[in-house]
């Protein structure tokens, strides 16, 4: 980032002072060392907000800088740029994605399909999320007609690549449904028994089959494509995310929850499906932060 | 309570500006009229938050004042007075107290019997709430030894009225082991089914016994005793709110809605309750809001 930040500052960067939220880089990763980069454009000063904690960095372009003559200060606004690098930081101290799970949930405590108002739109709290993440795993229902795959409305978002999960318990899976509705690339992670396999391939979207549809998988999946956050969406099919929230959360997978709290108290729908966790232990939520959006109330925990 | 701050004040309300959230009365009520007492304690100027909606008053109280030539303003801060005497507004528009809905939810939609830490010492949202309101609407089961009658720990509180609700579907109301609970007036309603009259009266304690418990009936109670507010807590035997619950909404008798989140994902308890609303129809809450409370969030709404 520092990179094409520099890029588009050119002369403006000599004597300047850089920002950066975590600590420039001393080796070529997917872009070429942002410290050389800072030496060549000439910058007087860097000021750092986090230490890298990738072993490969671990504050070897803090010495870079200095040794080059440039002034160096970092830990400034620390608390707030680790929970900007949130995912990132827990990719590379467990070398996992992070994982949060989002749902929504009636002020009677029923969980829901719905959103709230303009959650969608453009500048709504859904469609910024979508951004944020770098994958969202969806129900099969996805593909179905009722729910269109989620898009983010940002100008210039980055969507997220979009994986739905249909194990064979799931009859509703609507292969030859999903070309209309895919507009950028789309995983389906199934199982063996499931038959998906023999409806075909379809341009644009890559099946993967396992034994068994498991977090670890799709998890290992992403972190093969450079991901550091994947974004679980429980609507839909609750069925297709009964075991995988169960074993995110046994397994130490689930970093993190969103709740929409919605201004209702409404049945549940018909698949009523309450939420997934049939656990005798109880689970505490830490940092429950609340944050009003539209007329419902966002609530953001880890785990 | 004009009255009783001009009081205090004694000579230094001589030509001071007095603040009042709510207009001053003209006639005799609880106290002799404010008006009469502003006027003789010679104050110089007063601000009025809001007019009474009383009819008795409705800008009697401002003409009386200008009349013995005092300075008035009215209507600062109009919109937080309101809320402050939310209750009495409500009383002298609908001639009903205000009642409000306090319930506990995890965030996996378990409604819960719970209180967040700190909930109900001094200082804690729980133990403020109960000052707030003239009467607090309890189960049968606070009459048992698992949960003891709540009370505000706010030094010098006022503390509610106790109002048990005990029909006759209710196995487990234990007149007997009242007495020991009992530091307040504590109101029995329950019906003729219930053989609650049988057990004998008890010192501190008034049973009221009727046809079919309702909250209209209880309402009245209330009102006659000079009530403006009253909090149905929803913990403990949900078959005693049911009902209850059920009819306040029907009857719009329910004004406002108290929603602590828990920060947990946890099992039912084993009530197996849920929220006691099994209607077809969806009821928006307005103006949600939350507050951070401990570790909990306390939501507020209005129907």
């Amino acid at each position: 980032m520092t990179v094409f930040a520099l890029r588009d500052a050119g002369d403006l960067a000599e004597n300047a002072t850089a920002y950066v939220s975590l600590e420039p880089c001393n080796h070529f990763g997917r872009t070429p060392p942002c410290t050389e980069a800072l030496i060549k454009a000439k910058v007087r000063k860097v000021v750092v907000g986090m230490v890298d904690p990738n072993p490969l960095v671990a504050s070897k372009g803090i010495d870079r800088l200095r040794a080059a003559g440039i002034e160096v200060t970092f830990g400034v606004e620390e608390a707030l740029c680790k929970s900007l690098n949130e995912a990132f930081v827990h990719l590379m101290l467990t070398k996992k994605p992070l994982l949060a799970l989002r749902y929504s949930i009636s002020l009677n405590g029923q969980v829901s399909d719905h959103l709230g108002e303009g959650a969608t739109d453009s500048g709504g709290y859904y469609s910024k999320l979508l951004q944020e993440y770098d994958a969202v795993i969806l129900s099969s229902t996805s593909l179905s007609d009722k729910l269109s795959l989620p898009t983010s409305q940002e100008p210039g978002a980055n969507q997220p690549l979009r994986i739905v999960v249909a194990g064979s318990s799931n009859a509703t899976l609507d292969v030859p449904g999903v070309a209309a509705g895919v507009n950028s690339k789309l995983i389906i992670f199934t199982d063996k028994e499931s038959g998906v396999e023999s409806k075909g391939s379809l341009e644009g979207v890559e099946t993967v089959i396992l034994d068994k549809i498991n977090m670890d998988a799709i998890l290992d999946y992403c972190k093969r494509q450079g991901m550091c956050s994947v974004l679980l969406d429980f609507t839909g099919n609750a069925y297709d995310f009964e075991e995988l929230v169960k074993e995110s959360v046994e397994q130490n997978l689930l970093q993190k929850i969103l709740v929409e709290v919605l201004p209702l108290w409404c049945e549940g729908n018909d698949r009523n499906a309450r939420f997934p966790l049939d656990m005798a232990e109880v689970h505490k939520i830490k940092n429950l932060q609340p944050k009003v959006y539209n007329k419902s109330i966002i609530l953001e925990g880890h785990l």
